[in-house]
């Protein structure tokens, strides 16, 4: 596939716009879109408004007007064929005398499929998989997971010491970290659709789970608080269960069943905030699909670990992931990861690794 | 204190020089210089050799030679004036015509002190401060915690999952880190005079403590093996017991007092490599002046952990760190710490930290 410069750096402020609006756009897929003047400046840009709303691309022709005939769209997602709560995107694009398009992802799902096919037949040059790798792994990863495995994407966000405590042997935990790390779990949770805890941490911490800001406001959106709780221990003056955002109490058997649950309500990108009990059977049932660690400078020498008991035995066995990035946060560290041998299929482990 | 760009860009290369034979010039400290020509080129470089051999100036003296005359020295510690198993660096100095000196580090020592002043009185122009607070904590730091506390300087190494284990639940633990990190250890024991094992570690593990290159071939030098051993628990066969290097078993009672023993055998940086309960006794009492901890983006969920415990119940009491520096290492990350509030020092706890 070939692309222009301009074009490139078009689709990489695309996959920032898509990433912009993570967390408020499913069950549709984050998208973002840059429309490009023949002479390739950038004239419009958009991304996927809540459900309902316009499309990336609708919503960056809009911006552009009439500067986007003969030009170029640059956009994350394969624009849709399909008729939905929206018109398709692909008729728009036409209509707008666009002369050229340039996808990163093509239109996995059957149903919104065949956009390409309809603006190659209208005479519109299409480009497809330019920045392809990145917007898989970006912003369109939670909606891809969806679609593919029928169940939400997972982060598990955990804070720990450098001897992996999440807390202090009196069962102390406020604060592992510091304010910027805590800032960051909060910008987090902006981007996911529900944030789960077990009922362990739910009756230990009393934390509420919505997103605030620096001086405790809470954010016009707040995604789905949600306990798991299979024996109804959480005390009906919770925090978590105030008017602050909705909450789900679930009494889910499985982490399985409860993504299920979760899925079911829309939700395609799910942060789990632990404790290691929960955490372990996530882990064990390879439904942890990114890990988000916050490391403090500090050692407690004792305290709950950072997960519970994962059936490993020997080290050959361990649970592997790949760093994604490392950045320092504030004193702390932030490490953000991928599994990189799907957990909990102990079956294909490959045992020498 | 005002130094010139050339002045500047020569103590960086000095600092550079010094720790290059970090391990290698004790119970003398790893100095490093620079020669410049009066117009400010640079002409001679030298470090502090061997206990014995020339010091850092006397050797960047020799390979400038005449082009030293008139021209100015920059060095990380002040040149002695005492007469030792060398003559005094501030004579050498004098003699090679020397315009200028520029040091890091004024001299701690009464001994060895008075260099600027001799050099001063011999009509040559002396800056003293110049880059000093990164000389003193990096190549001159175990040098000067010597000369202040009378103890090596100690430098904690643990390689760990990302939830603080160092051996998997049936002591596995080969190989917790990969290549690089492995490869990153025998440099670090090569920074080192002394490296300790506690007599767990040696029994369990067996390892053979020498520093090795990529193919396992044994350096030239190598750190005195030190195991812990208080019980006389280490069997005769132990590797660490094999000529590949020195090996002292020691009885010492306490951390302090394994020290005060190394001290004696002059050493002034001691790597200390482990278990979790040795090193919980070196952090209780306050004995860990640098840690560098390999993780691996692995979990496990069960085994022994990183640090034993450290009498710590609760959060506030957390024994804390800065971090020096923050580098990905093969798969792995390596993060190197200062501790931020003397460990130990519980009675100097400022508990709202
Ligand atoms: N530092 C951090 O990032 C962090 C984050 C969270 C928690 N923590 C700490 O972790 C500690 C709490 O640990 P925890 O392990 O008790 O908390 P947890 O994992 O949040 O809760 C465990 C409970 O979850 C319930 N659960 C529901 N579905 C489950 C399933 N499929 N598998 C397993 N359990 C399921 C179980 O109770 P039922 O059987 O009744 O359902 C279980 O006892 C607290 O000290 C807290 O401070 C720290
Ligand atoms: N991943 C890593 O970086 C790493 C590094 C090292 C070890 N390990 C693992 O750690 C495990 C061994 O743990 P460990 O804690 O038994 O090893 P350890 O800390 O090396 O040895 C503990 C022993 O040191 C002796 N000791 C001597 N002076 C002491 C003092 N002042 N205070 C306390 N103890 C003193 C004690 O025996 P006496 O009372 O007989 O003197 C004590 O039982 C193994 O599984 C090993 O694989 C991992």
């Amino acid at each position: 596939m070939t692309a222009t410069p301009a074009e490139l750096r078009a689709m990489s402020r695309a996959l920032e716009l898509g990433a912009g609006v993570l967390g408020t756009t499913s069950p549709n897929p984050a998208v973002g879109a840059v429309v490009l003047a023949p002479d390739g400046t950038p004239v419009g840009e958009g991304a996927t408004a809540p459900p309902g709303g316009p499309h990336a691309e609708v919503a960056a022709l809009a911006q552009a007007g009439e500067r986007a005939r003969g030009g170029t769209v640059v956009v994350t997602l394969e624009p849709c064929a399909h008729t939905g709560r929206t018109g398709p995107c692909a008729d728009a694009l036409v209509a707008a005398g666009v002369g050229r398009v340039v996808v990163a992802v093509p239109e996995p799902t059957e149903l919104a499929g065949g956009g390409a096919d309809r603006l190659r037949a209208a005479g519109v040059d299409v480009e497809l998989g330019v920045g392809r790798e990145e917007a898989e792994d970006g912003a369109l990863a939670a909606w891809l997971t969806g679609v593919r495995s029928h169940r939400p994407f997972v982060v598990w966000k955990v804070a720990a010491t450098l001897d992996g405590r999440v807390a202090a042997a009196d069962g102390t935990s406020r604060w592992i970290t510091g304010d910027q790390a805590r800032a960051a779990v909060h910008r987090l949770r902006a981007t996911c659709d529900a944030v789960v805890v077990g009922s362990g941490t739910a009756v230990t911490d009393d934390p509420q789970l919505t997103v605030r800001d620096a001086d405790g406001r809470p954010a016009a959106r707040q995604p789905l608080r949600v306990v798991a709780d299979r024996r109804g221990r959480l005390p009906a003056g919770a925090r978590v269960l105030d008017d602050a955002a909705p909450t789900h109490v679930s009494r889910a058997a499985t982490p399985g069943e409860l993504l299920a649950e979760l899925f079911d309500r829309d939700a395609r990108r799910v942060l789990l905030e632990g404790g290691p009990t929960l955490a372990a059977a996530f882990l064990r049932d390879g439904l942890v699909d990114e890990a988000v660690v916050h490391l403090a400078p500090t050692l407690l020498g004792a305290g709950p670990s950072l997960v519970g008991d994962l059936g490993i035995r020997t080290i050959a066995d361990a649970l592997r992931f790949g760093i994604a990035d490392l950045i320092p946060l504030g004193g702390d560290v932030q490490i953000r990861l991928r599994p990189t041998r799907h957990t909990g299929g102990r079956q294909s482990a490959d045992g020498g690794s």
